[in-house]
């Protein structure tokens, strides 16, 4: 993380100040020159990366001849790098070190070995982030959890259950801290050691959505916030898409948990496709508006999820820390007394078999089970290796 | 369909039945040789084809050589193919016989032109089938549609609608006549012109269970039921999964509704998938214990359904056919107050926008949208190229 501090004093006077911050950008490697690159005006991840490329650090960019700027820039953009720092740039910048200064406020540059690994191997990694709570979580194995704004009860607490576990399980909840699902994910996220990261879509000082404000400051006391934005940046349309490939590149895998058709959600998930990171997605009734765009994602080959043990398998490294309790969801019960009925049924079927082998008929009649009822659970007892089945429809326990 | 009169006269005398029978038997393509073959003890669909195969027809059988009748099939069969017809054997093809004269019945051989087309793809087609009902429609284009005994009241809805829909376009419904959804299938089914076909696992004179009585008399007069199995052949565990072998083999595809994991249906679907058969699944709540056998198809690679389109989609004769009334599930209702929701955004955005450029923030105070959700119609208007995005997030209306 570079430290703020180099960005130079507390200069008051006019004249002060520019001679600070000539000699920070002076520094072709100092955040100050980092700050400068990135404020630009028509610099973006894209055309930044290829000037870094072509020379090396930032600081360099502004001492280019003018021809090889235009060639990789444009003549606009050469024309502006080449002069000096107007004073609303300097300002920006000078606003940004001041920021980076406070307790618990870091800007990540490229260059820094604490900036996310994982964005690296993205397409498009913005030049900076600014980071507001825990750096760490930013190198930490991550599930982004994402939907629908205008969730269903239900949505919401799988999104807050599925994050809590997970988070217990070891895994960074990255989100957006939209409202509906995001939130509660974020929500979910903090109760476990996990913790959680919000990517916005603002300036990392802008309060939005401003509902989400006391959650956002406990994200910023347990967990992390980032943004790629400049200070003082209002939620802009244009920036909600695209901050959404911060999510998914942050994170190794996506859950989908409620999305309409033609949503957000599906942004992210498609662009977690073309990061090469996995995507998940919870179903639900054909019904529900909400889960339309989960199925989508499912025909479109995410994997259908409906525990978090079934995420917990695509990460090899999770699945054996993960000691999940076994009633996490209300429907649990339900299934488990499903199970118990089987089981109940299939041992009354093993202690009327005895250990010769003997007609489905006779065994029907001694369990009082129907004929297509016991098929099932001998079908089950076979698949499970517990009975063999000889020709005639003769049926032996096995053990 | 071969004509039951080829099996002799009605004779009173044991004497005159001998003669009728033996005389049957002696035409070796005879309705009578079939049904002495089928009714062997120890023949079954397999050893069966493999008896025709070398011999032809199945009269033929019997006059084999005994050496090649014991390397085809082993000595025990083989002795009882050279033994005279027992009195048992005699009565049981005489019974047969009889049965098919009824009106509406019929036995279909494998040699016959009525014999199901499609079973002649599977891997192991019965020799023949007890058909019950209107057999033209073993020959219509066909969808199985299976799931639990135990299937929930929405379960119950969307067999029965699935099914009416499919019906509608012209798919004939094949199903196994159990309770829940199979019967949910078949009454759908009864209600379009695709109607149904019950294939069941008993012989084709028991009525079982008892509870679907009143249904398997309208499946009868409208649709059609059949069975590989004996007349008399009670309900026995082993029969009922090997039956799900032609619901599937009559089918083109098997749409799964609801089922639990380890369940029948997922038998049915594991077959489906073996003869090339597509499968489709609904979906459902994660807490379903009935979804969760759909939800481990789709995982296997089965299509996720959420409408009869998804399924006529691919069956494409029938796509073109279909004409559905729109509002086929009460849900339907909430979904398209949603997209009314969107409609009505979107024309709002669009008015706001004018036809020169401008910039999100701008429209979003025109149009009274957080940014969040003016980014997700502005990315529906551009998937749908109904506006143009300029360079610094400027947007433009086309056309």
């Amino acid at each position: 993380m570079s430290a703020a501090t180099e960005g130079g004093a507390n200069a008051d006077a006019p004249l002060a100040a520019q001679r600070s911050h000539d000699a920070a950008c002076d520094d072709p490697g100092s955040l100050a020159a980092w700050l400068r690159l990135a404020l630009t005006e028509g610099v973006g991840a894209g055309n930044g990366r290829r000037l870094l490329a072509a020379f090396g650090l930032p600081g360099a960019v502004f001492q280019a001849p003018r021809q090889v700027l235009e060639a990789l820039a444009g003549p606009r953009l050469a024309a502006a790098l080449r002069q000096p720092s107007s004073a609303a740039l300097r300002a920006s910048v000078e606003a940004a070190l001041d920021w980076a200064r406070q307790p618990g406020h870091a800007i990540a540059t490229l260059a820094d070995t604490h900036y996310p690994q994982a964005l690296l191997t993205i397409p498009d990694p913005p030049l900076l982030l600014y980071v507001d709570g825990n750096p760490a979580l930013l190198q930490a194995e991550a599930l982004a959890v994402v939907g629908s704004r205008n969730a269903t009860a239900q949505g919401l607490a799988h999104a807050e259950r599925f994050s809590e576990e997970l988070s217990r399980a070891g895994l960074a909840i990255v989100s957006g801290l939209a409202l509906g699902i995001d939130a509660a994910a974020h929500t979910g996220g903090l109760r476990g050691p996990g913790s959680t990261v919000a990517v916005i879509g603002t300036g990392i000082d802008i309060a939005y959505p401003s509902r989400n404000r006391a959650l956002a400051q406990r994200i910023v006391e347990d967990g992390c916030i980032v943004s790629e934005y400049p200070l003082g940046m209002p939620p802009l349309a244009a920036n909600f898409p695209r901050r959404n490939r911060l999510i998914s590149g942050l994170a190794r895998a996506v859950l989908v948990i409620e999305a309409a058709a033609q949503s957000g959600s599906l942004i992210t998930a498609r662009m977690a496709a073309e990061q090469g990171r996995d995507v998940f997605a919870i179903p639900g009734s054909i019904h529900s508006p909400l889960a339309k765009g989960c199925h989508q994602l499912i025909r479109q080959g995410a994997k259908l999820v409906e525990t978090t043990q079934d995420v917990l398998e695509e990460m090899p490294r999770f699945a054996r820390r993960a000691a999940l309790p076994a009633q996490v969801f209300p429907g649990a019960a339900d299934e488990s007394e499903m199970r118990a009925d089987d089981d109940a049924a299939t041992s009354i079927v093993i202690q009327a078999m005895g250990h010769d082998p003997l007609g489905a008929d006779l065994l029907a009649s001694r369990c009082g089970l129907d004929a297509a009822r016991l098929a099932e659970l001998l079908l089950g007892l076979e698949l499970e290796g517990r009975i063999e089945v000889l020709p005639g429809a003769r049926y032996r326990r096995l053990g």
